[in-house]
């Protein structure tokens, strides 16, 4: 098919996500390899955000195909209820790579089931019913999963479930008071939670959920303390404390999980994007010993056709593999602190940034119109003029592909970047705010 | 890896779906081929339920597994803000085969978020919140497919989400009245069903949801008029009509979705299953062309990172062609129509089978203590001793692999099966259904 074509039966058959119908205008790509996209005109894209923060480990990798292939002969699916080699392996390798307080995996096909079995689990370990979460956060778009997510994308799963609650993420650079320090910071946010959460009655509260770092609404690093904060106040009331790592796991951040940064070990945690890179579709969550032990003798009130879906498994052994064979958390280490540099000498020359905020090779870049006054490049939930839109589309021309937030930017290239494939990214984009900087 | 291996590393990370943990002890599979399924001891099984009803081409399909390897050359994801050939061939290809009402699809990663996304666009379009389903029904178990599950498997995720009301199947065989005919029966259901509207407020109903043959809870197949007055009642109130096709489509009736047998159009069909029979997981929404209008200006509030994977949509493609190609239409009627012989014959013929019901190649049979009384093998929602599961390990002992669901043994085997091989399976059947009629 000509790309012509393919946009052409797309656009009259194919319902995309998060938009009107009306305008749209998709890309269309024939080729994908290693950090490099490829429209149907031949012009060539460096995936700054790896797609949708799932390409880890870029496009094409040979390992991950030929495990696909391989399991393919043998077979596709089978039933969750069956013991099967692929999937019994990656559970190991799901359990082997995480703290040695964790016990077992239920699997599923991406992030948003992930997140609706580890609330669902939570609430049938501890018998309680109420579950917090962040209002800057996303953890999927289905009834359970998008009724966690505190950001707009929820709106249209309202009325909502009964007992979902929401608190602010620690949100420094945009909070209402200005911190002596990072310290006050967590001491802060650790006592409003905490009096919240009593204001709750704590009893009734099955789980504390959130992304161990907020991944699509801006990249919100928590301050020093705050997840050890976090985890104090679950252990004092008996609350599960869930870590969504879908963005955030799998070397992302220099760790295996993100959760390791901040020295705690969560009770549950759900993971997606990285563990396949999206070859094919996988999430999951993992619990706790404990949490394990209780379901031997109660019912896992939990299940889906493709629990575990071995051609996944297989994808899955595959890319965890690849991760240790290709030295992936030494290249984002490396790489990783020269983005941070790159960074926050773009904060330093470019008036239109106002923050940055980076850990390992994840980043955002949030744009102002004044770095004095932080007032935002858009106003939050506005965009008339589509101001987000222009500067992601001129990103997009000058071959930097990736997308925005509010007015954030997403960077996040596949993990496998060289230093110098960044610095070639990062001039395009350095060339992009000197014309934001015009603008303001 | 022996399968000793396989098991004990199973079970010592794996969670395994709608069980207690302890008790189990998982068949492991290690080959399977056409209708067949072989274990670790090379011992070999029919497998009469098409896994969960979903493999209706049965294992190693050729055509499929070419298609997921050439794939999988090209690339394996790329992001569903994309324009991409598989995607756009297979679009379209599920609109050529649903009435010519139909617009566009949305596509997920199996049924429950097919569900999920199905009940937002209904309330996205209507403007309403209220969504009417059937107890005896399942379409998953996120939260907003658990909570329009209308069987115990939705109890985990209570308290439901507001506005989400049900009503009862039109179970001719086991309702409270005996009716003097089928349309008799639909008057009935009929009648209830608008009063139960009238009752809750038409204009807050968004849609009316059901699985157009009710599947997992028992092969409820409706009374001729019946599905006809529901699209009345849908049609008199402004009320979305949701055909859940996620079972039921693709061929396992012996059309190409269910509701072709009732002379009616959904305003929205959800489906999964069949439409790739799980060789790579893939589920969706289609959605009349005036619900598609709707959204060309109003913003589609739905998305999933693996909206439209691309491995999945080339395997829908091979797996859609297959079934013309296989004329596998053909082979259900003539071998369906066997099936039904069968079945008539052994409730005839065994004191324990209270029911047979059947459509295509998909089927139960319901057992009883007494068939006059229609007293159930066992009590709804119990089974202390466990005679369900023993009668189902004495069909798979025996090389016949199927489950139960209450007092109901699932008969429906890959639609590529033979009239010999049906009889063969069958043969069994009815050995086990002779030992039962013993027990009672």
């Amino acid at each position: 098919m000509t790309g012509t074509e393919i946009k052409e039966m797309d656009l009259k058959y194919n319902l995309h996500s998060w938009a009107k119908q009306g305008g749209l205008n998709p890309m269309v790509i024939t080729k994908a390899e290693g950090i490099y996209l490829w429209d149907s005109d031949g012009k060539r894209y460096m995936d700054m955000s790896s797609e949708l923060v799932n390409a880890n480990v870029g496009h094409g990798n040979k390992e991950i195909v030929e495990a696909i292939k391989e399991q393919a002969d043998t077979y596709c699916f089978l039933s969750p209820a069956f013991a099967l080699e692929p999937r019994s392996k990656l559970a190991k390798m799901v359990i082997d790579r995480m703290p040695d307080t964790m016990g077992k995996v239920f699997f599923t096909n991406g992030g948003a089931d992930a997140n609706e079995n580890a609330i669902k689990m939570a609430r049938l370990y501890t018998g309680r019913y109420k579950v917090m979460s962040r209002y800057r956060s996303y953890h999927g778009s289905t009834f359970g999963a998008g009724n966690i997510t505190g950001e707009p994308r929820r709106y249209a799963l309202e009325p909502g479930i009964p007992g979902f609650v929401k608190f602010f993420d620690p949100y420094v650079y945009r909070e209402a008071v200005t911190f002596a320090s990072e310290e006050e910071a967590t001491n802060f946010y650790i006592t409003k939670l905490r009096e919240q959460v009593v204001y709750e009655n704590p009893g009734t509260i099955a789980a504390i959920v959130m992304e161990t770092i907020t991944g699509s609404n801006g990249i919100i690093i928590p301050p020093k303390g705050y997840l050890e904060g976090v985890r104090n106040i679950c252990d004092e009331f008996g609350i599960m404390m869930i870590c969504d790592e879908v963005m955030a796991g799998w070397c992302r951040t220099g760790k295996m999980f993100a959760f390791e940064n901040f020295n705690v070990k969560p009770d549950i945690v759900s993971f997606a994007k990285g563990i396949t890179c999206g070859y094919v579709q996988l999430g999951g969550v993992a619990v706790s010993k404990k949490i394990a032990a209780f379901f031997d003798d109660h019912v896992l009130s939990c299940g889906l056709t493709y629990s575990g879906h071995p051609l996944a498994c297989a994808a899955g052994v595959a890319c965890l593999n690849y991760y240790d064979t290709a030295h992936i958390l030494d290249n984002v280490k490396a790489v990783g602190k020269v983005l941070g540099e790159i960074e926050e000498e773009m904060k330093t020359k470019h008036a239109c940034v106002g923050d940055v905020r980076y850990i390992g090779l994840w980043s955002a870049i949030e744009l102002v119109k004044d770095k004095e006054t932080k007032e935002p490049l858009v106003p939050y939930g506005q965009d008339p003029e589509g101001i987000m839109p222009a500067i992601i589309k001129n990103l997009i021309g000058k071959g930097f592909y990736t997308y925005s937030h509010e007015n954030t930017i997403m960077v996040a290239p596949p993990l496998i970047i060289t230093e110098e494939q960044l610095r070639e990214a990062m001039a395009i984009m350095d060339d992009v705010l000197t014309e934001v900087d015009c603008m303001i």
